[in-house]
């Protein structure tokens, strides 16, 4: 007879195993993504289908539901703030997650997900949907096929967005959007409008690219990023790979001609990276010691992202490094003339690129159009008309191609559905945080005009990355910022900012 | 019941496993060794033990062995050359290697020797034998341990050369040796007396590092190693990595100011990748697609670095297209001179940069310590001066610090014991196939002049490559050369080069 801390103690075992597993497949997959062999593609399929497969069958082993059930019965988790409480809650969650869906599945997903990577950058490259089309029909029937195991109450797509976003429904999600879009279309309406504009070419002139690498490098030192416990390459798809204690990389990609697709991109992912390094160590492969969900996560790249490094304080103090850096294109720019060509707002292509004001209509495309692929309502072939349809409406521009279009975000290529709402959940819950984190510390403009960040590094280790699990992202923001999660603090920080830039 | 073709389906399927878990460790290896983050170690000595303590279980578990007798018991086997009596053959070498030592004993040499690698290192930039020392202490306590758990005939060296080369006795090594070191002592004395001297200095101008990069690529892929199912990275210890098909990586280092160090680097280790990548895809994960051993890996590497890669017919190509990559360096110099220059014999401290001539005396010399650090005649804490002493006597030079001596190689920290002697087999191995190989393609001069090199990769895969385990490194020379493993090739060939080179 297992006693219930026995049961609490092998669990923690197993919980810390399925974690190894998983930072083994996080090193595997940054070398896909940076520097491993063409040919190696399949070979690397099996790897990780082998990895995600045992990480899996130990989840969904009876023995973790056993043990489960007797440290439930037992009062080990009655403050449900506790460590103990946190776990038990998570790894209920996963165990009913998990059983649901058999280990032959996540294996096929895995596995059929490795290849459809290498069509999607082919299909991308190409800029030919089609290439891609198979791949990924495959994939959403696999998906709904996982949706259906897991269960809903409304929709299959609350089954996936649950996988991101713990605790979070499709509803909600819906309300969230449409409180901000009734408030962003005119905004994005006056911007248009105002006879105001930025000199944007100041960021298409020459930044030579290994200039660029330090420059965005330094900026994430800065931030408090530990390079000795992390590396920045450079890849297709940027992502941040939080590996594991002592041991989390982040990606970029570069433009000699454009300033603010590495520079924003490392910062965004230095973002997440401050995250995960934030993370406490001692409760690692525990859920009590891993981030909360993907939508606490873009909370963070966003916060340092936007919040700090598109404010006026930030280039305070990094426009004249800037201007030594790239003598050559920015000795004739004023910073107040930088500050808004990096804040300028205006309907775009590319999600990655897209202003703070645009960013969320991309993310409500993409969140309608999957929401009809997983539903069935609209059939895989017509993606990209239903792409560039809705583009048109949202942004009210043409999209000249698939590789600028639906063929843009790798996410579909490892069956990420469900993930694309939680960039702008990441907004919302941003803007929350760093409006109660300006409350907590006055003096916080002068700090980042000094570029010291270790004053909002601190404060947000204390009170977000170093509680791990603890809270589900909803409660986390309520007790941070004494409020519902809400579309307000963004909307309200977007109109100060952009009221002032744009003479509104 | 299970029968004999079901035993052996399932032996196979384990066999892939454990072949798919040290893919899995490749990888991280080879991270480790190129790009981990510092900070990194300790959670990568976990994931490393992990993966290879899963391994060691898989082999030794119970049910191995069970199915092994039902198969042996079969007449699967008859034909000792068959695909299945190899497989058994080597299935049952690994499991009575395996069963006898405890998978914590494994598990703890490799969480041991991760964090003695970081120690090396350290040693190794600060010179300081001292800091590696209670790491070596470990290693040797474990390793002895290990040995003890194995069993051997004569020596507990045996024990360690059978890991690395099967079958292999240490009297063997100790008899071919001694016959070798028979002929080279005169040989090197008649070179040191021999009033003839290449220009070395022609070695040591300004050779761009990355026109380095450029021109050893470029070698390497002349030879017919696929860099679509490779990578060419830098390291502090060159090595060659067969992860699996499609990812075969190799590394090497760079001197501005010495031509040798990256380039026959690069050559050496291609010869690894080529006997890796000409390995039958068809058998992977079962012996019958693995290499002999490390001899006949060390004979390839030899082979394609020194009895192709430092011929005159090899310079007669590439001489002209190293003239205009490296024009600065090459003006004023004569193919003659270069060829000469490259084939310098001269007593040296570092083993990878030595020549073919002196390179065996730095093998004895590590071969004698290493079997007296095993036995316990020689302490730890002594190996600094037994190392200097030898190696006076052996080369006639002082060794001026311990990063020059004790400390230069990397094997030691993984616990390599019994590595280093295949290195010389490698070269017994190495001229015997050449010779072979020579007599079987009369044309080899002329096409090595041309730079084509597909004739000999061709015969090379079809008598060693493609035949995986097929033989025992022993077996495999005396088939491809008619007669048994011996010093008297080698001792031919480096007669009659270096005495037309020096004159004697």
């Amino acid at each position: 007879m297992t006693t219930a801390p026995q049961a609490y103690q092998e669990l923690s075992a197993l919980s810390k195993e399925i974690r190894l597993l998983r930072s083994i497949a996080g090193v595997l997959g940054w070398d896909r993504e940076t520097y491993m062999p063409t040919k190696a593609s399949p070979l690397r399929a099996d790897q990780m289908s082998y990895l995600s497969g045992r990480a899996h069958r130990l989840l969904i082993d009876p023995r973790f539901g056993d043990l489960l059930a007797t440290v439930e019965q037992d009062g080990l988790a009655e403050d449900p703030a506790s460590d103990a409480a946190v776990n038990l809650r998570e790894w209920r969650h996963d165990y009913d997650r998990g059983v649901k869906v058999p280990a032959e599945l996540v294996e096929e997903i895995t596995h059929t997900a490795v290849l459809a990577q290498r069509s999607w950058v082919n299909a991308r490259k190409a800029s030919d949907f089609s290439i891609f089309q198979p791949h990924l029909t495959q994939l959403i029937t696999l998906t709904r096929r996982m949706a259906e195991h897991i269960g809903y109450e409304q929709t299959p797509y609350d089954a996936l967005l649950d996988g991101y976003e713990p605790g979070e429904t499709t509803a909600n999600v819906q309300r969230l959007f449409a409180g901000l879009r009734a408030e962003l279309v005119p905004l994005v309406q006056a911007i248009q409008d105002s006879p105001v504009r930025p000199r944007s070419e100041i960021l298409t002139r020459d930044y030579p690219v290994d200039r660029q690498y330090l420059f965005g490098r330094s900026a994430a030192a800065a931030f408090g990023y530990d390079l000795a416990a992390g590396r920045l390459d450079t890849v297709t798809h940027p992502f941040c790979s939080g590996i594991g204690p002592g041991d989390v990389r982040i990606t970029t990609r570069y433009n000699l001609n454009f300033f603010n697709e590495a520079f924003f991109g490392i910062l965004h992912e230095s973002g997440h990276g401050l995250y995960e390094q934030g993370l406490p160590v001692e409760f690692f492969g525990l859920p009590r010691g891993e981030d909360i969900g993907m939508g606490i996560h873009e909370s963070q790249s966003r916060l340092w992202e936007n919040f700090v490094g598109r404010s006026r304080d930030y280039w305070t103090y990094f426009f004249p490094r800037a201007q030594q850096m790239f003598p050559e294109a920015l000795a004739d720019v004023t910073m107040e003339a930088f500050y808004f060509a990096v804040n300028e707002v205006k309907p775009s292509l590319i999600r990655v690129e897209a202003d703070e004001v645009t960013y969320n209509l991309h993310i409500m495309l993409r969140f309608e159009i999957e929401q009809a692929i997983v539903s069935g309502d609209l059939a895989i072939a017509d993606i990209p008309a239903a792409w560039n349809e809705t583009f048109a409406k949202y942004l009210g521009i043409a999209v000249p191609d698939d590789s600028q279009g639906c063929l843009q975000d790798i996410h579909w290529s490892f069956a990420g559905f469900g993930y694309f709402p939680t960039y702008a959940l990441g907004n919302l819950y941003g803007a929350q945080i760093f409006a109660a984190a300006r409350q907590a510390l006055p003096d916080l403009p002068a700090h980042i005009r000094r570029g010291d960040f270790s004053p909002l590094l601190a404060w947000l280790k204390e009170n977000i990355y170093s509680q791990g699990k603890r809270y589900r992202s909803r409660q986390l923001v309520e007790k941070i910022s004494g409020a519902e999660p809400s579309h307000e603090p963004l909307v309200a920080y977007l109109q100060a900012k952009y009221g002032e830039l744009y003479h509104l």
